[in-house]
This record gives structure tokens, C-alpha cells and sequence, in this order.
């Protein structure tokens, strides 16, 4: 098969589309015949040598898929070749085929195509996992996300609105918040212009956010405890801003507040198919009546990730960058 | 009535018994007459003028006490007068009686006396609530208590011993630390000559805490990152070695690690009688069987509260430092 290989870490060059060994589904895998994989930061990073892939697994990048399943491995039962399927991968996804844990898999949805369920595996995992099994939001709880219009952004909008709650966002732009109001958002928060923390409480009487889905990390720790209402859950899913940032403990214990930090890529594949049985069954139904869809911001041949990598890098995008073959 | 009063904040001297209005109960409360209450360190601070009491709430220290139903307030049911009780207060327990929320009522456990069970509310409440209900530590699982001696270690440990986990103490010499033997710890750390991080990971095959409960906020931060285990969670109670720390988001993003820090004097009632409820449902029949014991380390008169926070000043003591009248 032909994949994307990083011959040497670097900038978005780094990306060489070349021959690769074909995987061979292991017990409890199966093969798929990728039809889109999606793009994702930690790409990015991995691309940059600074994000390695667990060990044991694909060296290639793409941690998610969609296509048919082309191959059982030993003691799979409930999948069949030909099926329609997306997938949570640990890597290996910007290829022509992946093998995978059938506990990662999940049924592209009714109404939606492969580019589209291509989009879907990683941001509702985390967005599922973060806000509503480790954070917890209630209805009627108030959610700020932080890059309200990436792909992880665009859902976690979604589905914090659709399931009852009101939804606050940051973002850099106008037409970025744009998006997100159409997504249902309603406290739109530009960062280039105005502080979010005073934003927020001012609409919401003071109290604050009882979810915060962060991807900044160092930068914005302080101010998001300050931003935490009481009670408050302040989930850190990426570290665009820094690694190390100072915790005001006190403020945090005024409040009773807690701060998470988790990737998906790193758990083991039982945490990982517990996380994706409960996407399948809180999400799913959602993306198959339609009150939550995936937001594409643009496909591209999987044989031009490098400059999908720079779509990322400048951060024009809404949504999902989709790569096809 | 007569209560321990704080004309002016300062050191111990600070404490001064004086008559004081007496309370009366409201809707849904109860008057006690007070046997005994017990020190924790949040009156050393009240004591300084650093932790003013919630608004509403008695001004007088002493977060818990024992003693008997002296009257009933309007609408209660349950508790009669002359029932010997003990009770999580948000103030007013060093004093002749006070009023409380029958939500945080806890009968004397069989066996025990009221001076045993003044020890009793604060230590069951907050080591339930933290690593219990909050941490969810679990049997096989390892907890790290720092300060293990003190009134909070030593009921986590008997805690967490008897429900099945593996304890690792800190303390700041061999005397306390062979209490905590006793009462069933298993890896003692003496912090003043020893690296906690590395005994623990050398005493867990490299694995680490599942839960840390914390007394020392920012100056152990960093470390007890570093001693989590995956999945690991950090429960700050205390902040006796500072408000300010350095957090490692993408060491704790690694583990997919929590930090928490709360208190119980600034939870709302409803909050308090739930946690009561459950150290009722959960530690009292532990108590009441004998299988966990109340540690204290002295009782002194209620009027010299200020030799009783000399004592809590100077560490020296393990287990509680009991009040009586």
C-alpha cells in the first residue's frame, strides 16, 4: 500500500506519500480500505518529531478513518467485509489501509457519506469523553470552548447545545464566530479583542463556566480558573499555549473546581472502545436525525497532506480538513 | 452561653473565652449542647484573620462538635432532644451550644463516646468526600496521604486500608510514621529525609499514586504530578505549603491526571447533608464495628483552645486534638 511516511521530522514537506508494508489485522482487527482520513493537531506535531506514536503502533499519522472493511482478523464477530465504518485510530490513517481494534470501530452514520464519517471519529471521542463522561455537563450547565470553530470546537458547540446547555465560545475572528453562533453558540467571544474571562462572567450574572474545554493549556490556566464557576471542571485536551502554567490552588479550592488532562491517542484500546461504545450510543442517534453534523471545512488528496498541514498551521479552516484518495 | 471569640486575629492568643449571644435554631435545625468540638487547621487560620467564616455563619471557630440535642427548630423530624449526636459545622463549635442544619447530623456511633466523636465529623467528611466520592479510589488501588499522622491521615488510612487499598504515608518522623504502621499503611516516607516521588515509585514497581491526598498545594504540586499514577488523581485539601505551583499540564496530560481541590466549610447545606449522608451509609458502620477508630492525641479544655493550636502550630501531635467543656 502506499501511506504517508515522515522520512525526516520537519515542516509540512516532511510529509512523503510512498510505498509502505501492507498491515495485517490482528485478533480482534480488522482491515479497513480507507476511503478519508481526517487531519488533526497532534498530526502536526507528530510531524514535527514531537509527538512519537505509542509504541507498537502505525508509524504513520492519521488517527482516524473511514472506509469498508476489506479483512477480518481472528475472533471478529459483529463486522463483515464490505462494511461501511469510521474509526479511532492510535496512527495510520493518512493511508490506503489500517488495521484496527473492532472497539474503535463505529457504523458510518444514516444520511452521511465517507468524507463525512471521516471527520467524526476523534472530535466526538473527545469532545464525549472530555465534556460529558470526565466533565460531566449537565443541562442547563454552561460550556465554554475554546476555538470554538476547529473541528473539535464545531462539535463540542453541537452537542453541548443539542443536549441542553448553553454554550460560550472563544475565537479569532468574526466569521469564525459567526459559524459558531449558526451552530447554536450564543456567548461569542473574539480573543484577539476582548478577555474572556470578563466576557463570560458578564453573560453569565458572574458565575462563570462549569465546563471549560481547553487547547491551550499554560496560557489560559490561570485565567480559566478564574473563569471556572463553582463546582467548575476545566478540561485540557491540548497545549497550543505552553506545557508548564501556574495553578492558583487557592482559587481553585474557593471554588471546588478540578482540572483534567487526557489525549485519546495514549489509552488502551479497553479505554478507548469504552470511550467509542458511549459515542455510539449518546452521539450517534444524534448524527443520524441530523441535529448534529460534521463541519468539513475542505477535502484534499491524502497524497497532498502537506498542504492540509498548512491549512492547519494558519488556522483559516472551520471544521475538518478531510484527506481522500 | 460562653464561646472561644477572636476580638482581634493574631496567634494564640488571639482565642479568647467570652460570653456570646446565644443561637437559636431555625427552620430545619437543631440546638446542641456542646461536650466537645476538636481543632483543625482551618481555625489556626480563621484564628489569624486569613479564613473569615462563610457570610451567615457562627464567628466563632470550630468546625465540628458532639454533644446532646438541647431543642428542635421548626419542621424537624428524626432527632429528638437529648439524642447524643455529632455534626459538620461552618463555624461555632468551640462554644457552650450551637445551632446545625440536621443534614449534618451524625449519631454518636455505638461504642464511642462524645469526646471520641467530636474527632469525628470533619476528618469522615472530607477524606469520604475527597477520595472516596471525588477520587474514587478504589480496592487495589494505592493512595498517598501526606501529613498521614495528622487527624485527616490518619482516618485516610484506616479508611482506605479496611476498604482494600495500599497506603503510602508522609510524615516528619519515625514516631508518626510507625503510628501509621499501626493503623495499617504499608510504605512510609519520611519527607525530611527522603524523595516521596522516588520511594513511592520504587515502592509500586514505577506505577505511582491513584490518589494523592494533598495537605501542601503549591509547594508539592509538581511532585505529586510526578508520583501519579495513569489515570492518576490529586486531591488538595490543604494549602499549608502554598497557594501558587507550578503545573506540568503535559505531564499530567500524559497520565491523564486530575487535580481537585476543595474545602467543606464553603459548600452550600445541601452539599454537606449529602456528603454526610454518605460517611452515615458508608464509615459509621465501619466506626461502629470497631474496624476504624478515632485517633486523638489529647483533649484540653475548651478555654484554652489557645494551648490546643500551639499544638497544632508545632506538629508534634497525631490524630486529633480534642476540645471538652
Amino acid at each position: 500500500m502506499h501511506a504517508i511516511t515522515i522520512p525526516e521530522p520537519g515542516g509540512p514537506e516532511a510529509l512523503v506519500w510512498a510505498e509502505a508494508p501492507n498491515p495485517v489485522p490482528g485478533e480482534g482487527e480488522v482491515l479497513i480500505d480507507i476511503a478519508a482520513s481526517a487531519v488533526n493537531r497532534a498530526d502536526l506535531l507528530q510531524r514535527q518529531g514531537l509527538y512519537d506514536p505509542p509504541p507498537g503502533m502505525s508509524p504513520y499519522p492519521g488517527l482516524e478513518c473511514a472506509g469498508r472493511i476489506s479483512a477480518l482478523g481472528p475472533g471478529v464477530a459483529g463486522w463483515a467485509v464490505g462494511d461501511e465504518v469510521c474509526a479511532l485510530l492510535a496512527g495510520g490513517g493518512y493511508a490506503e489501509c489500517v488495521a484496527v481494534p473492532i472497539g474503535q470501530l463505529l457504523p458510518v452514520p444514516a444520511g452521511l457519506d465517507l468524507v463525512q464519517a471521516a471527520a467524526l471519529p476523534e472530535v466526538t471521542c473527545t469532545v464525549w469523553s472530555n465534556v460529558f463522561m470526565i466533565s460531566e455537563l449537565r443541562p442547563g450547565q454552561t460550556l465554554l470552548v475554546h476555538g470554538g470553530s476547529s473541528g473539535i470546537g464545531t462539535m463540542a458547540v453541537q452537542l453541548a447545545v443539542t443536549l441542553g446547555s448553553r454554550v460560550a465560545v472563544t475565537a479569532g475572528s468574526k466569521e469564525k464566530l459567526d459559524r459558531c453562533a449558526e451552530l447554536g453558540a450564543d456567548i461569542l467571544i473574539n480573543y484577539r479583542e476582548q478577555d474572556f474571562v470578563a466576557e463570560l462572567r458578564a453573560a453569565t450574572d458572574g458565575a462563570g463556566a462549569d465546563v471549560i474545554l481547553d487547547n491551550m493549556g499554560a496560557r489560559y490556566l490561570e485565567s480559566n480558573v478564574r473563569a471556572l464557576a463553582t463546582s467548575g471542571r476545566l478540561a485540557v485536551i491540548g497545549m497550543q499555549g505552553g506545557v508548564k502554567g501556574e495553578l492558583n490552588l487557592g482559587a481553585l479550592l474557593r471554588k471546588r473546581g478540578s482540572v483534567t488532562a487526557t489525549s485519546l491517542r495514549g489509552r488502551p484500546p479497553a479505554e478507548k472502545a469504552e470511550i467509542v461504545a458511549a459515542v455510539r450510543e449518546h452521539v450517534w442517534p444524534l448524527l443520524a436525525d441530523g441535529r448534529v453534523r460534521p463541519v468539513v471545512d475542505r477535502t484534499l488528496p491524502m497524497w497532498e497532506a502537506a498542504q492540509a498541514h498548512r491549512v492547519l498551521d494558519e488556522s483559516k479552516h472551520v471544521g475538518k480538513v478531510v484527506l481522500t484518495r
